[in-house]
């Protein structure tokens, strides 16, 4: 179900409410190959925001994995060269299945090795593209798109990156204090901005890269990425929001924020989300 | 100690007292060999609990640590080549130098690779197997036991499988709302059901995990694997019930956990421990 | 700006205020080549303190990394072949660059391949070596220095080791109940001692690689390695007193000293550091 604003179709808080219910009973198993300081707490949120977590990133198996989880993470924070190839064969096996998975290009466009992994990884069509702003520029760079490297951390910045991209995914964000995820609905380029979320959010390590593993868990349950995209947004946001009220600092806030994945529900997103859709012109 | 219940000797109250008495003043240092989703779980479990963690897991140092060490946990959550030569190594050491190896099977029922390294390392005998219901009969099935695999999450499923790896390690147990342990005393096999627990242990990433390296500082300090694989259960459900009521949602559960392994002393034991022994006819 | 005790001048509590304001303006990065015990630990360590943290450790971009990076932290705990290699290239990268490293030198004095490899790194010229009272006496010891390798936890026996590895280092601590940290003011050894803390803090694992973390943050922004190093000790020190008024058990302590590194300002500093420096004879 969409909804029109702005004379746009694009995925509204029905649409999210749908695949949170839709998560919470499917309890997607999410393959994440991520990165050394993540594991623990993208496990702990997916497990805790409804969804089930499976760190195979070995060669040896993790194409055998993505065959049967249900999406598939891949975060390129601290690759190794044995990571690297697993990523390649959990790409490729995904695609093959027809599993989503979700690129997290951390640092691609500022580190020539990783960039050129996340070029070629993106040849496997990713479901979802997500970074922060100047992530999402830096891969828009590497991709061939015209718009170059900027270091720009205002999400608003990146959307125009984010539409090149939309060449290789079927949706991309830009995190940020006003997220900015685009898609393509009725074959018209959209974007929607989901705001909420804390401003302690970037004070917690991996708290991005537990958002792109959620983003995966999502596009395993919802109709299309671009929907899941930003339901997961949405959960991630309002979940922020509940444990500010609890928590003031880092620490405190991070089991918070655990606890509120949990905490959210029908009636807290219905309260809370905040989503605005537009029309892109291109 | 041991006590009588149904005309079996098993491992009692009494027992796990006295386990936890020496794990407080033995101190042991447990070499951790186990997947990146737990590392730092897992050593925040054993220093709260009463132990010393060390996870050195490189093939150049893992099997002169076996020999430093008190106790060893091989847990198969995220092999790499790398590790899985340490983990031959540490097992080997381990078995040389008469020092208790617990071995975490994870997945090992479901992906052949580690299958594969789970049965070789079998051949080190470990002191005590432990996993969930589906890991012990995965298990058991690689390791040429009749039952073959089975995807029952019910512990009590699992014990014919528990039985059947007997014949490679000391003492079994299958995780789960009941916990089953299962080993021999006096050349009869026994069967001790732990009670208790909290239903959010599973909402927490790596608590199995943290469970199986306890089981390997248990067995360092108690007189048989078999006691200390019971204790550790123990010690283990015990503290989840602390937690509980202190935290209904998984991210303060898991810091209020951390503490109730702490807090567990003698007269908590006493009064919430939940064991249950009976003889396993085969 | 230095003070005058016993005759000596020394990093004073002006310099350690001196050196928190600077942290906070200026957020350096840290790229940390860490245990994976602690990366995720190591990390909401520096983001709540002030500091940012990057864990690029892979061959391919450690070097690099080292360039962009304001200053680097290695630490011994779970090194791997590769690892050691990006550490090689980071300490090169780091020293060619001007950047300052400190070498955390886990249970070098222990074990004989690690050990080799902290001698190797020495040559380097690491800004700071931090380790408890054994690691810093076994580093030491492999470093040629005439004292030997010995086990006490003392951090006051650890002195002359210390004192040792200023042939390698600009300034040298060990961590315990009173940290100890040496350097050289106007041609003179100096000792400074920095008291306080919590007994807390060795229940929990991975604080002292956060402390590491730390002193390489700090060492960003001194004006030079002692005054960082000693600043990072009272930083630590203070904010682990704070989360010990909160907190009484490893899991909720671990919680609140998260949330207290960021909650220590100028008049916290002010009010709790316990400062005391020596002239050391040779």
């Amino acid at each position: 179900m969409t909804i029109t604003i702005n004379a746009v179709r694009a995925p509204s808080i029905e649409d999210v409410v749908a695949a949170h219910a839709s998560l919470r009973t499917r309890r997607p198993l999410v393959q994440a190959l991520t990165n050394t300081v993540s594991t623990n707490f993208v496990a702990n949120v997916l497990l805790s925001a409804g969804a089930s977590p499976a760190m195979v990133d070995n060669p040896e198996e993790a194409g055998l994995f993505a065959g049967i989880a249900d999406a598939v993470l891949i975060n390129l924070g601290t690759p190794t060269a044995a990571q690297v190839e697993s990523m390649r064969l959990a790409a490729a096996a995904a695609r093959k299945a027809g599993k989503p998975w979700v690129l997290d290009p951390i640092a691609a466009g500022g580190l020539p090795w990783r960039g050129g992994v996340a070029v070629e990884l993106l040849a496997f069509k990713p479901a979802v593209v997500r970074g922060n702003a100047s992530e999402i520029i830096g891969l828009a760079g590497l991709g061939g798109g015209a718009r170059g490297v900027d270091s720009s951390a205002n999400p608003a910045a990146a959307v125009p990156a984010a539409v090149d991209l939309l060449a290789h995914a079927t949706a991309v964000s830009a995190s940020g204090p006003v997220d900015h995820a685009v898609g393509r609905v009725d074959g018209r380029t959209v974007l929607v901005k989901i705001s909420g979320g804390s401003a302690l959010l970037p004070r917690v390590t991996a708290t991005g890269c537990s958002l792109g593993a959620l983003v995966a868990a999502y596009a395993a349950v919802a109709p299309d990425p671009f929907t899941g995209l930003v339901a997961a947004h949405v959960h991630f946001a309002v979940a922020a929001e509940l444990a500010e009220v609890k928590a003031k600092r880092p620490g405190s806030f991070a089991v918070a924020f655990v606890d509120s994945l949990d905490a959210v529900d029908e009636a807290v997103l219905r309260e809370r989300a905040k989503i605005a859709a537009v029309g892109v012109e291109q």
